[in-house]
């Protein structure tokens, strides 16, 4: 296979997001930028990784010069074609609550981690596209899901001064309804601070429980080339401090969910992270 | 000159630094550092480049191989020597505040713009190296001043929760008595919040008040490499922002402050940005 396909269509699928990111064109393009990716990975083989974490094994894709790509989670990577088709089909006809919050998850992942596999095995050292791209899947999915375009900065009102503050994804539902606060990853390192920090200054401008944030992330895995061996990179300790001293965040949604932050539920007061399925069948329960 | 030895000696502060930041080892290694920079540097040519920003003037450094460094400022570059000895000595005997606010301004700004160039002109890429070499540049100055050693994190004691909370450098004077929080950063982009971020953190547990947060800046220029065009990014109506909905910081010190910073001191309420140098002269108001 030609390797520039995926990125020609990642171009139309990003010009076609900047246009209208609610349009069925972005699901469309979504869907062919995943057929060339899964052309792409059968003409690669798969190496078994070297899991550091509880309860999760990993393998990477391989190409045939050797290159390895990050690591992929092996019970949430989907193979059956079929699975896929149903799921965009369910975007198109806004059903995605219709299918459980594993299968939504798990293919999420699986379209995710082609596309991010791809571009491992294609370029060097690029975070960007991997990081664009998925800004653009799942902000096209909480559009179709809310109806509505997102913004990406918000006016700042404040007497005299008139400023704008760029945000990740903002969902303003209207008059007298919820407004959401999303900050897409796909993974959050020692940077997220940031994502408590926007929420802050949200809750100081409009007041606090105006914007709920929702934090959406691939995962935290990070694989050492050399020895093949797979972590979960969590700072469980750090996130209850930011959650306790600079803002709330309603909920922080994660592809792979890590397991140590999947205990971060359960401890008070808990700070509440799901996998992205959830999002879709919890979503009434968010409003009220 | 062999490139390697700047390397070398850059090795060599590193490791004083990390033994005691308060030691007359690491203030002699980094002259050292700072004259191998200047051999290394005699070697190569100079290029004007265009200034992008009102009444400042910038050059670069090339090397033989037609390599460009990032952008000097004119008139902060000092070339002579004398000054860097009185420097080195006045550190010594801690009488660094005799010297006067310009003076020990730009003789920082050049030291450590020594040394970036150098890096840029030896390496690709490298943005990490200049940044460590820079934070401790600047954590030796602050800890000779207050005396004391600096720590990088700080215990977050907070009923049943004990955790720690990684930070730049931390001074603290004792009891009764300022703590300083002094981010360093060669220059901050968009991830500065988490500077506000980390204050409002220390704000919430220990009180607000108790820590003076001192944000240490190199600069804020960007070179384009191919029109040789250099401009001044900066964000003020976003700091101003943060500083009314995030946390306060009490000053914010630049080596090169840029133009459009310096006017955030004119407009109520004022952010106080100031020149490196203010801070040995202003001391002695800032714990009032």
């Amino acid at each position: 296979m030609n390797n520039q396909v995926v990125i020609e269509k990642y171009e139309l699928l990003k010009s076609e997001f900047q246009k209208n990111p609610l349009s069925l064109n972005v699901t469309t393009k979504l869907a062919e930028v995943n057929s060339c990716c899964l052309q792409y990975l059968q003409e690669c083989s798969t190496i078994d990784l070297i899991s550091k974490v509880e309860g999760k094994e990993y393998f990477a894709f391989q190409n045939s010069s050797g290159k390895i790509s990050r690591a992929v989670n092996k019970k949430q990577y989907l193979t059956n074609s079929g699975d896929i088709t149903v799921f965009w089909d369910s975007i198109r006809s806004r059903s995605l609550k219709e299918l459980s919050e594993t299968t939504i998850t798990n293919i999420c992942y699986s379209t995710v981690i082609n596309f991010c596999t791809v571009i491992d095995l294609l370029k060097t050292g690029d975070q960007k596209t991997p990081g664009t791209y998925f800004e653009y899947f799942i902000g096209h999915l909480y559009a179709t899901h809310f109806g509505i375009p997102p913004r990406t900065q918000l006016e700042v009102l404040n007497l005299d001064m008139n400023s704008k503050l760029p945000t990740d994804f903002i969902f303003d539902l209207g008059k007298d309804k919820p407004k959401f606060h999303i900050p897409v990853k796909t993974s959050t390192r020692e940077r997220v601070v940031q994502v408590w920090a926007h929420q802050r200054v949200l809750d100081g401008v409009y007041g606090t429980g105006r914007f709920l944030g929702l934090l959406t992330c691939l995962n935290e895995t990070k694989l050492n080339h050399n020895t093949l061996e797979t972590i979960e990179i969590c700072l469980p300790d750090q996130w209850r401090i930011y959650q306790l001293f600079i803002a709330q965040l309603k909920r922080i949604y994660y592809l792979d969910l890590p397991v140590r932050y999947q205990e971060l539920n359960s401890v008070f007061p808990k700070i509440h992270i799901k996998t992205f399925g959830s999002f879709f069948h919890e979503y009434p329960s968010l409003l009220e």
